[in-house]
């Protein structure tokens, strides 16, 4: 209900409540877990504050600000946040502030540069973050997601979409023609999400409030895209999910954070996801939900899934037993690949997709007639137990008959869409063979980079 | 404003402000009404508690575990949420569990089975909830949603174009050629929203926690389309829009359930709410308004409307003056129908269009030159009556001149893109003629599976 | 975490926290601010608060029902919604009611009519605001916005562009031809957005709950478009932005006010937004946030910058030093012009850019070969004063590296698809040379009535 119109005022009454709920709003955000900040840290808060208040407000709303890691690791198995069964002396009771990831393994920094005397580092990559989280460090070192920039650069075929695509234009007297985009609008296109190449191109002097100060420059930078090459040879961003210096579990659970990069043109699942069921309720419903509980309570604390509950939380049931394990390799509980290749088609073994090569040599994990490169993706086995380890998933929610239908179902669907992709390929295959265009075969020529072809990839994609 | 960063705890006043406060939302949440939970259900939350949280814990949050009928029916008038006069006894004085719905009327439906000794069915359907809301499952039956299943699989042509955009795709010598898609397909794409067809296919006996037990096989499951064709033969899944086990009306208010079916191909009015004055307004200030009140007082609980405030809800204003009626038959209120056919045209007369012949003979509620197949739409003057009704509900918020300067824009507009459909489908009845292309004329071929079909029936859907 | 189900009422206790929380929201909504209402705007209310509830509840929760504008201005400088240093007496120590607006200059307004005893005007325009709010009329006057229907409707080019897109059409022996569309679809269209033209035509005698009464009638009504030719003859419409009665500052720093206008087609930036890092933070974290703060702090009172943020607002650090000052000239922080127009190109010196020609004499601020018409565009040393301006809006949050990243980017970025435009402009040019279709060349056609040309135009719009 809106807030009344109209009513006295009761100063000594207000005043009760005001104290008290202050007192609730304060103990809710520092309460007895609250970690001091270590010297190191406060120095940078006494410049950056005033510099850099959407930083470090960010920084101080986030449970980092709050939290030691010897805090953490006390917390029972299932509430733990942390990984790590030990940390550094020197991390393990103060709150993660800025000199505890900016300053860390300064050594392995190409970017490390001297800072009123500390040894700080721009980029901080998921190295850094391993430190107290080594288990989600792992798990997302043999996730696609962090091989994504070496995935689209290392695969010629996907070189060519990229020319046709993003690519530079010349228009000749035999029509136009596409050539690599440079750096700059690659970073900006692709490697926006895929992530991009980071490469220290030398040091910088540049005014500022303080004076006078040296500065790295670095190619690439900015990006959090999900594969993005560290400095430290490191592959992935953390932010890309947990995003600016909140890092929160909060807005990695939102589907708007998937969203950035999985609501098209390739994989239009955000879309999906919005119009869905779930996204209806999630959408109506989402304010009276527990995005922060660790573990997440299925029905409790969500009464509708979203991308991350399905696919990368730690969930439970009411009676506290596990539902589904918590995982940064995010296809532990997929079977199949679905969007954005020519075919739906079983998951890559490896998350380096760039060794793989179907029957004709091609960097794809199908031929174009469908064949798949089996050697190189997972067998039935490891898709069978995928399955049920999402089938788990719908459980708690959806009793088995509801379930077994869905699947049913979605298994109809790959099929289908299969043939119709299959049906295009031919009329695609017909068209080259004839030399109308040249494309795929013999590795004649871009198979993307005529109108006949943009229909036809726009059919799988 | 942000919790606070810092400040000291005071676990006195803390520990009074949460039990006060705990009082109150224990208050809020089960309060006075509360009724107790049947036996029948005492006995199904023993199980399904622990193996369906996501259905349980739902439900507890439903007004349905809080409330009897018979409280349901002591309430004034206005603000009843039931329709019934009277329910059988055993139902009246216990909360609306599981075995209140899933148990009710055995014998009627077709997928009852025994479980653990009780007669359970798995489809409720809207005969089900008629027992308490007969007035809403009466209207919601002369819905044309209600008929969504059979107004589709009845049409011949709406086969033809099923066939052309979800079909079977054979590349021959000929050029492409569509097929029936298989049912899966079906259910899965067009029924998904209209609902499917349900049937028993048998009993299958599953392994489940609690050893192994039978259930029943039902063909066309899950579905929650609105216009499901159910067990015991009743059309419709109250469901669709009141989602789950929460049967909220709040969430049947917000547009986004609406948005699950309505936001495209054919019919996207979701996205035209959307950047609607209405829907700019209701993103911006959803948070401060009451989309549980019933009736709903425009102005005080909510400050632009929503699909429901339009064409369904009870709305007063704040002397508690009826607004506008609550139907359950959503074209009460629509003169016109606008979206997803060819030439907006007056409303149908019956919810079952199967039966309207224009005249060429053909399913449709016009002809292809636009006239209208007029004895089975209203006439003039039901359409006045629905536009009256439509422009009251205008009237709390805009003054008759702007509501007046709307209307005629609005007719001007369905006359304009009528002739802008009759121009498209004078060059497509240009092509037939010519027997460019085989379509429409003489049942000679499929009229939408062609590119030039394609953008012909895209200029109307 | 969901209200919890179960726990006792405790009626003492509740009645308690409920007094207690009552006398907070009363003082929280009306305050030691609350100013009263004349004696006119009480006269209104008392027929209107129940003709009109969603008007007169919404200005009930707007700041001008409970401020008057002597305790506005009371405000420390940087506090301040209000920028006139003195108003008329009569308007100074009571709230901003129906008579405050609606009966001010009535003299000044052809819509001026006698409504029991009063002269009342129907459409407030912003010479009406600027009463109070001086400033911000002066640079919204100086806005591109406020020009938006003389910039649309005085343009011969776009003339063609209107006919093309929503003309009317017939289909003669010679194909389709597009003539201009009547002046309600105008008005339901393009000028809904950009502001229709507002003519007094004449009163009519209406029948109404207090019996006959006469009202002005209105073409062009109603009509919130960003450009609105009054009846004062001002131009704009604050309620664009400030919608309904509430007028709210809220509303106007949420993204769904822009995005009525800028969803598309034209120009898609909200579309752009809604997938950015920006846009998913503020999806996720917006209920945390406080949108009504004036000035409003970045970093504690928002996370990331909406649109008003970076283009509008008042934005402070967190020491309460300026970081960027609010201005209602939308472009005074942006030195190139991206979307809607072919070529990015240098904002226009006036908002008037009816007065623009191009070398070709056509009213264009590039001509087709890109050329830019500089003399009426901003030179290099405005150009770099507003990238200045906008660089410090992101410098709270972004280090300097980040931005001068970001800028390269986007500069390269203008740059390239600048090339692509030029590109598809020289195949159409190549199009009209060949005489295979009219259009911009010469004035002898319609440079956007032909398949080809709209797959043109699509490209840079």
């Amino acid at each position: 209900m809106y807030r009344r119109f109209g009513g006295a005022p009761c100063a000594l009454a207000l005043l009760v409540c005001a104290v008290l709920l202050s007192v609730v709003a304060a103990t809710a955000a520092q309460g007895p877990e609250a970690a001091p900040v270590s010297d190191d840290t406060a120095e940078c808060l006494g410049c950056h504050e005033s510099l850099h208040p959407g930083i470090v407000e960010g920084w101080k709303r986030s449970r980092h600000s709050r939290v030691s890691p010897a805090q953490g690791m006390k917390k029972p198995e299932l509430e733990r946040r942390i990984s790590a069964e030990t940390v550094p002396e020197e991390l393990a009771t103060v709150s993660v502030g800025c000199a505890e990831c900016h300053m860390l393994r300064p050594d392995k920094h190409a970017d490390t540069f001297d800072h009123n005397g500390y040894q700080v580092h721009v980029a901080v990559s998921p190295d850094d973050c391993s430190t107290c989280h080594p288990t989600e460090r792992e798990q997302y070192a043999d996730n696609l997601m962090a091989h994504a920039y070496g995935n689209l650069a290392y695969n010629k075929l996907y070189h060519q979409m990229i020319e046709a695509v993003a690519g530079k234009i010349t228009v000749g007297k035999a029509g136009l023609s596409f050539s690599q985009p440079d750096q700059l609008t690659q970073d900006e296109a692709c490697f926006s999400c895929h992530g991009t190449k980071l490469e220290l191109k030398g040091i910088e002097t540049r005014d500022t409030a303080m004076g006078e100060m040296d500065f790295p420059v670095i190619a690439g930078w900015p990006n959090v895209g999900v594969g993005r090459v560290n400095l430290d040879g490191s592959l992935g961003a953390c932010s890309a999910c947990h995003p600016r210096h909140q890092y929160s579990v909060e807005t990695a659970r939102k589907p708007y954070t998937c969203k950035q990069c999985h609501v098209g043109p390739d994989v239009p699942v955000y879309k999906v996801y919005s119009a869905s069921r779930h996204g209806k309720i999630f959408s109506s419903h989402q304010d009276e939900w527990d995005f922060d509980a660790v573990p997440w309570t299925v029905g409790k604390d969500y009464g509708a899934p979203t991308c991350a509950a399905c696919h990368i939380s730690l969930v439970v049931n009411t009676d506290g037993e596990v539902v589904s394990e918590r995982t940064h390799r995010m296809n532990d509980r997929l079977p199949i690949r679905l969007f954005g290749l020519i075919y739906a088609h079983a998951h890559p073994k490896e998350p380096d997709t760039s060794i793989i090569r179907n029957k004709d040599g091609r960097q794809l994990p199908t031929a174009l007639d469908g064949t798949p490169a089996s050697e190189f993706l997972i067998g039935p086995e490891e898709q069978a137990k995928r399955e049920q380890a999402m089938r788990k998933v719908c459980s708690p929610c959806h009793d088995a008959s509801w379930v077994e239908g869905f699947w049913q179902r979605l298994e109809n669907t790959v099929e289908t869409t299969n043939q119709h992709v299959r049906a295009a390929t031919i009329i695609m295959e017909d068209i080259w063979d004839r030399k109308l265009l040249v494309g795929y075969p013999h590795n004649q020529g871009n198979p993307f980079d005529s109108y006949a072809e943009r229909v036809w990839s726009d059919t799988w994609l």
